[in-house]
């Protein structure tokens, strides 16, 4: 199944290359960019020997006649656009930019500055939270892929939202990243010097990802109010931890929510629960498409700890964009993604 | 004014050698260690040519004959059975570790695991937090230096609590912290490859500086509940970053809550209240005594946000103890403390 | 095909497991280690819902029972043991140590300070080389998988020692690896807060891996003399650089000394010669099984300069291991190997 | 003493700043950049409440006028023209740039690839190696700062090139620096996820550096010929390591190299030499302005190892520049620069 990616240049694209070059049923038909037409391998040298392909321009026409699916790795603004190019295609598109994940006419432009696409795409658009969602994904033709913080922040406050065991107006959720999802783009802030030995908070309670949590939040439980949200920047490359705060309702202990997880998580095989008493950590998924979750429910406070943790790129961007493109196409949601997690 | 340092070899006891090195009026009169003696420059080479002091063996007796001031830089435990030993001279002692911080019977053995000090010790011991108990700092002969989290949470939240102007039983701290911060022992754990492009969470809800944060809150507030605090291993050296979530009882905006914090630290030289949007970074205090704070009051919740910064080491340790030193021998608290942040 | 693995709880181990997880020829039969009996993903969490393997206790009867390879990646001096007890039986035996490397009596004692293994048993294991040696690893039983610095460096001398185009009196390796070559044991050294923002140069002139370096040389070319090398340690997890300075006894120019690596290693699909002009970088290979090799000819100087970098964990031990095993049972030498590398 | 900083928002004007602020005879009159005119604590936020100085136009007459000093923290091609401005003033230069380094017509457009400098300048202008031309700095009205390769490479190479122990033909450099010496720009190849987990060698046998080490080696001894010099960014934010390869021309023990390092070096408070068997690290001098050696002679190759550290933005480029305007100014060389390493 010949498949084209849009955007190849970014961290997203280039690890939707390392997925799909040994994925069991998808072929790289083409690669595409805004940049100028070069090997790829001159672009990113790590892919000498491996991948022949040249970027080339970006033309949807062509792209729809020999391709079945397209990957959009490409930024918000310029996704959106670009769909609304395939509309008429029968191409199926995949996109990974926050273009096509809010629905509610007014809350893109208020979050991301700029114009929403048309109602009629986001409308067929559908978000493809692949843990919870897969039937809806696998009818779908347009998958808004979900974002990292959302994807790591989601999976994690699932069973405690869906079973209305929360305070519904305290949800808290403190989130760090590696640097790769700020992209690949040059800024003073993203520089070595700057990044290394530091943790930087912020766009504090502005990030666009807020509307998207809170959005599918409510699609689980419509009492749920406006979200706390933290990001910081860590000095590392890869990886998210969501360390989430929420009231539980009833004294639940940490045996029994950890049991609640896993039998909501049982047939989820990218979603894996930590025994009571230990955490994830970021290394323990790098490279791999788990989102790994521990728990803490403190009796002296009546609160619980949630701690998720995703490869931002993987799970948080190119990996769920595989595992919901194999759903789209009735293959093994785990088809080409059972990478073992890259330790130490 | 000739002081003496216990348990040099670790970290907080090597940035007490640095600090007190170029102190305008502490004499480093002798340096001890439980372990062999030996020049400090070959157990610290980067001391080399600048310090030529021996380790000696610690003999409470002859260092209160010599020396008029006494850190302490020695793990739990230890401190507690030298400032016995010391108790009945007329040294001044400043412990940077937590036996003395926990007034309450019982709460020390609860969190620490083993028997607390002498009550008459404790209560004579006075708690340095040094902004905040400066009156009962000056008259102390016994100090009790704050741990490296209380204090970057307790400066950060002294403002809101004293004025009680937050849910006394919604106070959420999500802390992170530099790897300096688990000292120099080896342990697996500590290795380079485990931490690196990590970040752990560790002791969630048992960290043995949760009373030490709600003791201190209590005294400003008593209705101030239980707190939660998570503890987070950075992929850093140095630097701690608190990040706290807190309820106001009254709307109230970031202008108006900046201002109040600016004007609770105007006289605290190494307080910094960041101007409103923005927030303070790690990097931006490393290797100085300063705590920046920032603040973000959010509409949608009626929750603020507020971040700290301190570098573990200097303001969360041998800086500090510095400050209290000063402050207990009527000089300037900022006496041999002016470092100009480390950056890049 | 049956295979074991012992010393699996070190980094060369895990690695080990990663690989032959998704391996299509080799299952893990058994996995072994002298620290308790545990289900491996209680000592590697990243592993839980992968591996369900137990660690068991060392029985090489047994083990020679039910598998058919077994790979060493013990430390040295516990892995020529081992190699003694599985001599008798017909087991293929894949030894990562620097046990079976040094042929000539005496050398191993000089350099590794402790006996040497039965002469017969060294004498019988073939040097795995892979792409210089793959003949005599074709026949081999009994294995000894290169050092780490010794694949990056002899990879790059390789064409130039061949050809006898340089001083032979005249070779200088400046090497750098990340922690992981240190293994996973606690060392003062080893932690995190004095790796990090640190480079260290250790075993000047005096690391056992300079035997084993000269040995092969010297196949190449017994003009060859003794070599200066120096290891550093990088604030990196994974990788090596070998950068080597070598004279040329006649003038060639970079476009001819690349032309001819490329030539040399044209049927090597694990060693990418870069274009001229340009470097291979430690991250380009991470992950992964390749040797990336870089060319600079200095007409000022007459000298040239070479770079290779692998990934110590990989192409520096358990993938190159993989790929002698390959080699030694007829298989693609590329089998299970086919990493892309993890970047960024 | 009144001085001024031109280049003000570089890490080495940053850094300049740091020294400047606690000098006990420098006064900071103004600080200037081609930036929009801003609080410096709005550019560096590390800043607040230390510095209120706001940047300002560059105006050499005006600059002139009020101060008795000016440091060119300037790029290359920037500090030239700036010089050139400042040439029939009084003002004292300390120029960081390398525009007055080389001497020799045609070698500073060969090297740089722009138009050197008035050759009556470059004339005046004093290579300022603190420790071996402090005589004529003592004299100097416009001082060219060394580079901060030149710096750690010559301070380890001085005693063994003045005395003519090594063969000139074969001098190797091989250093490694930290990312802060690419200066604070953006670009692509600066960005946190391209540095981080990584090491590139850039510039190979290109560097700039190259005719002002070979310029300096050849006023100690003319017989030295070309070099080679790879440099290597390492992911650290500081320092820099030269690890050095010469042959000796005589058999010479490392107990005798290191003897003659400390003769030579005895009366050069800022260079250590380091215990026989020892060798530094650059965390070893982090912050500081010392220059650390270590010191191995092979009997096995007859050539000597040669290892110097320094921090790139201190000894390497801010901290050499207040060095010298010490020695220009008849102070205490050690003004202001007593700062003792950084550790951990």
């Amino acid at each position: 199944m010949n498949v084209s990616i849009i955007g190849t240049t970014g961290y997203g694209g280039a690890e939707l290359l390392r997925i799909l070059h040994s994925h069991p049923v998808y072929n790289i038909q083409s690669i595409h960019s805004t940049r100028e037409e070069l090997p790829i391998s001159e672009e990113y040298p790590h892919l000498t020997d491996i991948l022949d392909h040249r970027l080339e321009k970006i033309d949807p026409d062509k792209i729809a006649e020999h391709s079945e699916l397209v990957f959009l790795a490409t930024p918000s603004g310029v996704s959106g656009k670009l769909t609304e190019a395939f509309a008429d295609s029968d191409i199926q598109i995949v996109d990974l930019s926050g273009d096509l994940r809010l629905k509610q006419s007014g809350v893109y432009k208020k979050w991301y500055g700029h114009n929403a696409v048309d109602p009629k795409i986001i409308n067929e658009a559908v978000y493809g939270l692949s843990e919870w969602n897969s039937q809806d994904v696998a009818r779908a033709r347009i998958l808004s892929n979900p974002g990292c913080y959302p994807t790591a922040a989601l999976l994690g406050l699932a069973p405690v939202a869906m079973n209305k065991l929360i305070d519904p107006a305290m949800i808290i959720i403190d989130a760090k990243s590696g640097a790769s999802g700020a992209g690949r783009a040059a800024s003073k802030g993203s520089n070595f010097s700057e990044v290394n030995e530091n943790i930087k908070i912020y766009k504090v309670n502005q990030h666009q990802h807020i509307p998207e949590i809170e959005q599918q939040l409510n699609v689980w439980n419509e009492a749920i109010g406006n979200i706390t949200f933290s990001t910081h920047l860590l000095p590392i490359t890869r990886g998210i931890m969501a360390t989430m705060y929420v009231k539980l309702l009833q004294p639940v202990s940490t045996e029994e929510i950890t049991d609640l997880y896993r039998e909501m998580y049982k047939n989820h095989p990218f979603v894996r629960i930590r025994p009571v008493g230990t955490y994830p950590s970021i290394k323990e998924v790098a490279g791999s498409n788990y989102c790994d979750i521990g728990l803490n429910s403190d009796e002296r406070t009546g609160r619980l700890t949630i701690v998720s943790v995703i490869d931002n790129l993987v799970k948080g961007a190119a990996g769920q964009a595989v595992q919901n493109a194999n759903i789209m196409n009735g293959l093994d949601e785990k088809a080409g993604l059972e990478f073992v997690p890259f330790y130490p």
